[in-house]
């Protein structure tokens, strides 16, 4: 007999409170003080506005269909595949089959952990680069993966100069060394999240060589394609050998500013998409109806609505809007190449030294510090990145904050005007 | 390195076509024949008319306000764990806790997957009733469980007479003998898919108690628990002790119309709830936002709207209307104390010895052939359910077929006019 029933699996068990609990913890705290809504809260890149009007409209169409309401097949509604299949094809310069080389999920997240399901048997090795987006390691880890870390290295001014989120390098024999027998899969992530480098068409061609030698899986983290402000280029395109071994994820809630509807996608070849496919029928059976109907419409009308433009030039506007801060405080930031996210190095701001942060804060490094501080005496809200390193790495972006910048344009000026508070801090 | 980069891992790998497929490639095959949408699906148990207006209405609405297209709490919204604690509490007879006893998943399916994700060590037994929800055995063996099966045994006349859901029954003996030092978690499934039984408070009771006494978390499947025609009890109610183990899986498709909306949950005591949860966000993260607000609004205005009186009302009137021509037939039929499944025993139909069964039909029992034949001959789709017995136990079930009611009247009085067409292979 068991003797204790309620003994978790060793997967879901012990782990350390995460960064988002603390922080949306510590921002309700700040709007029970100063009431509601008060708190600005550029921590987690979740839209601080609509989708367009297209889409909704096209969601709420979809509401009033009855086979729209009811079970999709399992590997995603036919329309949404032809549309993603049509949206993918131009860039990957041949024509994409729906019906095999397409598979919708539950978010790209669940599509993820589908892919590692998929393809990862207890002890399989996987490449991630530090920082990475956190899901990816307890999604590696759910099927018995093991992840194996590959860090990408800081602009050594990074602390005394503004420099480029393309200062961020990989170095290829790291990379190399960390390939043994049981390497599995490798994660890319472009644009990159949380440091905002668009990997160069170089830096991928060597990446993707390399799997292709070691027969390595490719997993490219493709969420924030539509949001590029140097040259883009997709793994999927580089060869047609690097193509064979490349799953290229998309996201229809970073593409359309709803985080909140789980529409998510995996493009790739067919011999690998039919076990992606399979494991997310197993997890998820199927994904949420009417809204990849209504991703559907907002690919196919994307184009004519000028859509895909304009939202890369209005979240260029609002990086730069944001980070005119930085140089009025004489603070460095990595400028993004792509995505919603800016890094910013605080080293110069000197924290009160009998400052009382609560044990869960003191204990961790000391970017969750300048984050808690923000939050309550300013009323702002990161995200402290050594989240997204392992312990042995996290000294690196000790000094660094996340804020994400797809807020209104009335919320960043508000943010602004509170980070002034902060200049009398600054050394 | 790995010689094979395209080899699935076990758990996706070497699956036998699924009934689904089966199915719904025939009725996609009779549709080319003879017109979009002319086939009668009364196969997989989605609903052929729209959830009510009042939830229909709340989606729109939920689509226009922001923080409901954007990420949900990974747990659930507020809003809806306060309108299912509500819900629930008179049930259970008991305030719930809506903080700590309840959790938001990605539809029922993805919620019990999360359940042996949070508690299931590679080797740990689940046991299964015979016949089960296929997903089941798929989500059990994702964690490294191993499903260990008690058949519930069929009335010894129901292929001569019509005969009630109730009449199949579950020997204790055989579920005491199917306990182990590794029987971690039991899954009940009450009002049973595909059986139409509702277990009675007896039988429960002597489940539960065992359970108590070998510390064995229930999972309490119970999405059709809005849909009885007897009466019904959850298993959470029986004892505090059974409580305590008992994890309750409810399902807003099931009870609201919308099996495309993938809203489910579960509610159970915090120690057990507090895993499933952390499960659940490392597999989906957070579930779908303006739906989940939907299912939270559909729950405060039921009752207003007398919903669910009307709901099981319609549902036995559907259930009554279809099976009036198995009496017309003279074929029995097993008469379901709740849901929307019915099980017919086709027995007495003889096939024509010649008839030309693919092979993938030909290779399975009987009733895959029955299926196959309805619906290329009538042009009527319903499910074999031998799918949901394993192969030791299939010849229980290969003379009966699923048909699901939860369909418009006029196509189940457009289904009674085809299967008036079996008159003549009837003896």
């Amino acid at each position: 007999m068991v003797q204790d029933p309620f003994k978790p699996a060793a997967r879901v068990a012990g782990q350390r409170q995460d960064v988002w609990s603390i922080v949306n913890e510590a921002a309700a705290a700040y709007n029970q003080e100063h009431g509601a809504g008060s708190v600005v809260n550029m921590g987690q890149g979740f839209f601080g506005y609509n989708p367009p009007a297209f889409v909704l409209d096209a969601a709420r169409e979809a509401l009033g269909r009855v086979e729209c309401n009811q079970y999709s097949p399992t590997t995603g509604r036919p329309r949404l595949k032809k549309a993603l299949a049509d949206a993918y094809s131009p860039f990957f310069g041949r024509p994409i089959d729906p019906d095999t080389e397409v598979t919708v999920t539950t978010g790209a997240n669940e599509g993820m952990l589908s892919a590692f399901m998929a393809f990862l048997e207890p002890g399989d090795e996987v490449i991630v680069f530090e920082p990475f987006f956190d899901q990816y390691i307890s999604n590696i880890e759910m099927p018995g993966g093991k992840v194996v870390y590959v860090p990408l290295h800081p602009p050594a001014n990074g602390a005394t100069h503004t420099t480029s989120a393309g200062d961020w390098t990989l170095h290829m024999p790291d990379l190399e060394q960390a390939i043994t027998a049981r390497t599995r899969m490798l994660v890319l992530n472009t644009p990159h999240n949380p440091i905002g480098k668009v990997f160069t068409r170089a830096e991928l061609q060597a990446i993707g060589d390399l799997c292709v030698r070691h027969n390595i899986i490719i997993l490219s983290d493709e969420v924030y394609d539509r949001l590029y402000y140097v040259p883009f280029t997709r793994a999927a395109t580089l060869s047609p050998e690097i193509a064979a071994l490349t799953l290229t994820v998309g996201s229809g809630g970073k593409n359309f500013y709803c985080t909140g509807w789980r529409v998510g996608w995996l493009v790739g070849p067919e011999p690998l998409i039919k076990y992606v496919s399979a494991a997310h029928t197993r997890i998820c059976y199927s994904s949420v109806s009417p809204l990849q109907e209504a991703t559907a419409v907002a690919f196919e009308q994307a184009d004519a609505h000028g859509f895909w433009d304009a939202s890369k030039r209005e979240m260029k506007g609002k990086m730069d809007r944001f980070n005119e801060i930085w140089r009025e405080l004489g603070l460095p930031y990595s400028e993004p190449e792509g995505g919603y996210f800016v890094l910013v190095n605080l080293a110069k701001v000197r924290l009160p030294a009998d400052y009382a942060f609560p044990p869960h804060v003191a204990s961790r490094p000391r970017d969750f510090q300048l984050s808690w501080f923000l939050i309550k005496e300013l009323g702002i809200a990161a995200i402290p990145p050594t989240e997204f390193f392992t312990d042995a790495n996290a000294h690196i972006v000790e000094d660094w904050l996340r804020f994400a910048v797809c807020k209104e344009d009335e919320v960043l000026e508000k943010a602004k005007e509170r980070l002034r508070g902060l200049r009398k801090y600054i050394q």
